[in-house]
């Protein structure tokens, strides 16, 4: 199985399948291609939640605001799963919560090469010219033989992002929204458990008193609401409306909880 | 196989993709994603008019205004399809439509369960938590043998959304906008066999003569007309336009059409 | 395989997908379905785009503004590959290229068949009623065999839609902006090769000196450049930005580009 992840709307992916077709017959799944564009926080951010969800997989995933300059093809092996993309932060966060399952005492294991490629088609629409062919070779040979390809090479020197830590005292939490889901959900970086006694009650966001509740449809429509979504972080939330406008905030802002 | 709907946007549903590619190879077909948001109403209808073309299959479809309050989980068995789905109407009129290719003197049937799930994972995306496996399981069991799911519990008490009924005299009908569609197609409730005479005519929408024609390109770009669309209900439209901001009509809005 | 091309947005394309359901197992790949609305050329242009990528299939390709009039339907052979569609030009210029492949000393070769279909039961979506079925038919019988369908006439009328030439001097070529893509990046009919020798250097558009860059980044955020696209045309972009804004053009402007 090969999952697809782009910033690139329509159709250049349709591109990408039809290369990957050339290739192999492995399946194809979308997993999202209108996400934020050049933005590879984002996308980090989208791959770490739905990637896990998948059996062992081949995850091709290009939001790739250097196309075309000298930053270095990625491939990089997390447990059964491999993820094939540009060398800018994008595939870390994902490779690193997929790799826990195979975690050791000493913590996850990941493992990264470089993927060199001849003098693509295109300097624009490396999608199609080099993530496209490596993920399909890196799934024909095998995840667990990607080290036999003579394009890949070991690395430790690449892109390592990490999100933010919100910063925490006894009654507060300092974090930031790291992303706004089509919903208009304002995802933060703040952990959920900081809400765990404050169900049915209210917290402080930025000052304001605003109602913590499980479900969003525990309250009108309209309302303002805090609750802990489907990643496991604090979201702040309008039912059956945008929290991103009724909070004003956007991905970036800070945000302070208080309990 | 499985099909999917919506009204997640994106990348959503990719995770409901990976946690039944975990139970089940089935084939995978999006329905939609972007379905008008939190409206069952909308989703019934699309679901009525787009399954009844598939072969059978299991049909999971999430529009859940109400995710994680006390609402039910429900699997619908319809002749040898099966839809999987929150118990707030958006299954039944799909369901009603399947069932009649295999119905006897007494109508078509269709068998409700409701489907009982553990505390979920979240409060927020029932999608991923509760109907993506319990679709998977469905499917794995076997549209025929729902009943031998310990989760699945008959019932008859359910919310069977029925979309409401146009009022007609000799020469009128009232109805209603049911949905708009991606063009602007503003889709009315109204049966199409009472423009049956009237094409190459005209009839009265609200008080106002509007040409009724078979195609759209019957006319001249930007002029309105009335039509019967695909799914044999009377459409108010524009060639190589938007209906809707044409007749200044949304979902819900009250229509007459004279003739 | 069967891959889908549509301006239907959704759900349309779900109900083509369960049309050839009935008929196929054939795999079924999305090219687009938020093509430009009713506008066949852009259509084309991303056909030829996209499908010379993909392995021999059946592509079905559904821009159809003159739906229920009496525009023929087409099957267009070329190679391996068939595609099916309105005669409205959108299969013509992906059929050529696609041909290429194959081509002998008198050139590509198509074969033109026009597709007969009995009155269908609607005259607003023959997606679902005529080319879904064409499509999974083409399929089931052989690309190589579509002679021997009842319902496929070879023709040499039809719409025969070609790309505008720009017109060339010594150091201008006038061109036109074909698409807009996605990104906002304008796609013009002026072949790459002009601006082989300005690399790194500027050109003139419509008077206005540019940079000339390979990759986006090359410039910064906001910038204007004059790049050559993964199609190989002429593109006026911005990095991390939108060239059809920034150039204030849109498909079908003309455009002057000297060096």
């Amino acid at each position: 199985m090969i999952t697809l992840t782009s910033d690139f709307g329509s159709p250049y992916p349709a591109a990408m399948k039809g290369v990957i077709r050339r290739h192999t017959d492995a399946e194809l799944i979308d997993v999202a291609h209108d996400l934020p564009r050049g933005d590879p926080r984002a996308a980090a951010f989208w791959l770490r939640f739905v990637l896990p969800e998948f059996p062992p997989a081949v995850h091709c995933a290009v939001v790739d605001p250097g196309v075309g300059t000298d930053r270095a093809a990625l491939v990089v092996r997390a447990g059964d799963h491999a993820l094939v993309g540009p060398d800018n932060g994008v595939l870390l966060p994902a490779a690193r919560e997929l790799a826990r399952a195979d975690a050791d005492d000493d913590g996850p294991h990941i493992e990264v090469f470089t993927w060199s490629y001849d003098d693509p088609a295109s300097a624009t629409f490396h999608g199609r010219d080099v993530f496209a062919p490596a993920a399909a070779t890196v799934h024909e040979t095998g995840v667990d033989a990607v080290e036999t390809l003579a394009r890949a090479n070991r690395t430790d020197d690449y892109t390592n992002l990490r999100f933010p830590e919100p910063t925490a005292t006894e009654h507060t939490a300092v974090g930031e929204v790291l992303v706004v889901d089509d919903f208009g959900n304002a995802i933060t970086n703040v952990p959920g458990r900081v809400l765990a006694d404050a169900f049915g009650g209210t917290v402080a966001v930025d000052g304001e008193s605003v109602p913590v509740r499980r479900a969003y449809a525990e309250l009108g429509a309209g309302e303002r609401l805090v609750t802990v979504g489907s990643h496991g972080n604090v979201e702040l939330a309008v039912n059956r409306g945008r929290g991103d406008d009724a909070f004003d905030v956007t991905a970036g802002d800070s945000v302070e909880i208080g309990w």
